[in-house]
């Protein structure tokens, strides 16, 4: 079976697996126009900090060819180009994977000026470029991360950080992929994930695929789990880690960090360095999506309490460093002190 | 408006109103034998634990009322009663309070012999002091608790501990009513408590008609606000408490406990004394239900995840007294050590 990956190129483009209707669903998507790929991200339909980079860089791509029939002259190529990542970078605020996806392709226009043949063909070059590298990058995170898991392991995950969130093999169930590879007897408790569910429907789906022992858990159960020693490490994706080390991640991570400490199970998170933001000095500084309160007040659609029940959805929130045993990138395993790991690692090529 | 309840008895059944279909639908269902209640505590029609000891003291009732048109001897009054009993005390084992009502209720068996008529009016005055008992302890535990709420004051509390779970009043929730009577500024963070999402579906329902301010939130929510300073307390009921302070109650409750204790922020239980079983000396030894894994698949009903997916789903988690900062009764608030303040609250008549 070939890696499982959430979206494929199709030169002209984009096929996309719909998310949101995964697991009881295969429905795809085909993207022609960086529109198509922004209401994609928006939608959720792909989801996944580093997932999301990736298709915004094929976004570009997609930006270029079609423009190729409007433009009057090849000036208006650049305005073309800026106006979709604009659009693109508008979908998702938390994600820094996004932004610095769309920084390389910017590059790339800076980079190759008004040749325009030139130009779509190193767009898409850079694309499928930051594609293959994350699937890479989660591959040897995978081996970083897997000498951080015992033989024998009943593994917390939240949210998913699989290969639906990444081009490929995944981050947090990635180093989990790579333990099982190696022969480890890894269990996974997968919580759900409210409110949008990606633990029950798109973790579990990936690990049943693959064979990986799991059970699904609510959201309610960690804490009980983890009294009850039937969990020996919790491991998270991120979606933005600051310079200090603090993670944004799914809303509910930081809940598990917690109690994660309060038991003395150590807590991970796995994350390409395309994560690290050493512009935000502390995750205060990271912006929190707020998503609509119809995402609570309903599940899958289906309405739970009246529209009128006010309520606070934030997708993501912030695990403070301390909280954090180890950081596991595609570069090496990160410990505290994270400030000196993080920039010292951003600095290996 | 008068006080809400869950039940009412009707002289010769018992009307529920059916706490699986709200909010969305306002549906009763009459119970007319001890199989009927039986079968409404099991599915969850009426949950909550002084709630469910209430209609099973009513299910009593209605078995000695029942089986008058079937018994051929008085003596055959007792075997039925003693059926009815174990019918009702097998729908389910965490709370207490169904097994201190159907006590209740077989002293006055025993004490009343084979006179049938006054057996019957004995019974159907017991079942009637035991409901009003209840709403009388949850004004009283209103009263009390209510001096721990601050003027203004960001209360998060899980699950249904309302008028709901009671005879009327509501337990966590009646000390959150009186407070909001007193005039206090309270502010309400309503978990929405999957799998059976009885935070949402019900807490968010009763606040709404009492016009107490209050916000909907996943579970995933709890940690993050606290952190953000968002939370001045936690209050929840109990299923069970034991002799040294434990609490039993509904799964997530614990992870809330450990949540607030990082957080230097107050973690209260409010319950009557029948939900204090000094015969558990500690949690270890409440019984704790295990519930269908379906319930986890799927949300009310609609599945979410296939059917083969593997789920845990214990219906409920022990706070170790630790981490509890009081324990609020209709005969007062108990503060640790609780071993001892538990027992003589026992005492007091």
């Amino acid at each position: 079976m070939p890696h499982l990956s959430p979206f494929e190129w199709l030169g002209d483009a984009l096929r996309i697996i719909d998310q949101t209707a995964l697991p009881l669903e295969e429905r795809y998507i085909v993207c022609r126009t960086a529109e198509d790929v922004a209401d994609a991200i928006k939608s959720m339909k792909v989801r996944g900090a580093p997932a999301i980079g990736c298709v915004a860089a094929f976004g570009m791509v997609l930006a270029a060819k079609t423009a190729l029939a409007k433009i009057r002259c090849r000036h208006e190529m650049f305005d073309e180009l800026m106006r979709a990542k604009e659009t693109l970078a508008s979908t998702r605020p938390t994600a820094v994977n996004l932004f610095w996806a769309l920084d390389r392709m910017t590059k790339v226009v800076t980079r190759c000026g008004t040749n325009l043949d030139e130009l779509i063909s190193e767009l898409e070059s850079e694309a499928i470029a930051i594609a293959r590298e994350d699937v890479e990058a989660n591959m040897r995170m995978g081996m970083y991360g897997a000498s951080l898991i015992p033989e024998r392991a009943n593994i917390l995950t939240h949210c998913n950080a699989g290969a639906l969130a990444t081009a490929g093999y995944g981050t947090a169930l990635g180093v989990i992929r790579a333990a099982h590879e190696q022969g480890k007897k890894v269990h996974v408790w997968v919580d759900e994930t409210r409110p949008f569910l990606q633990g029950a429907r798109l973790t579990a789906w990936e690990l049943q695929r693959d064979g990986i022992p799991f059970t699904l858990i609510s959201d309610n159960v960690a804490g009980m789990l983890m009294r009850s020693k039937m969990v020996d490490l919790v491991i998270v994706g991120a979606d933005r880690i600051a310079a200090n080390g603090d993670v944004a991640n799914k809303i509910g991570t930081y809940s598990l960090a917690v109690l994660a400490r309060h038991h003395g199970i150590p807590f991970y998170v796995a994350a390409p360095t395309s994560t690290i933001d050493l512009s935000c000095h502390s995750g205060d500084e990271i912006p929190i999506e707020q998503r609509d309160g119809e995402e609570v007040r309903t599940i899958l659609g289906a309405r739970i309490v009246p529209a009128d029940v006010p309520a606070f959805n934030p997708a993501f929130d912030v695990t403070p460093h301390e909280l954090v045993e180890a950081i596991i990138t595609e570069r090496g395993i990160i410990k505290p002190p994270f400030e000196e790991g993080l920039k010292n690692i951003l600095l290996i090529q």
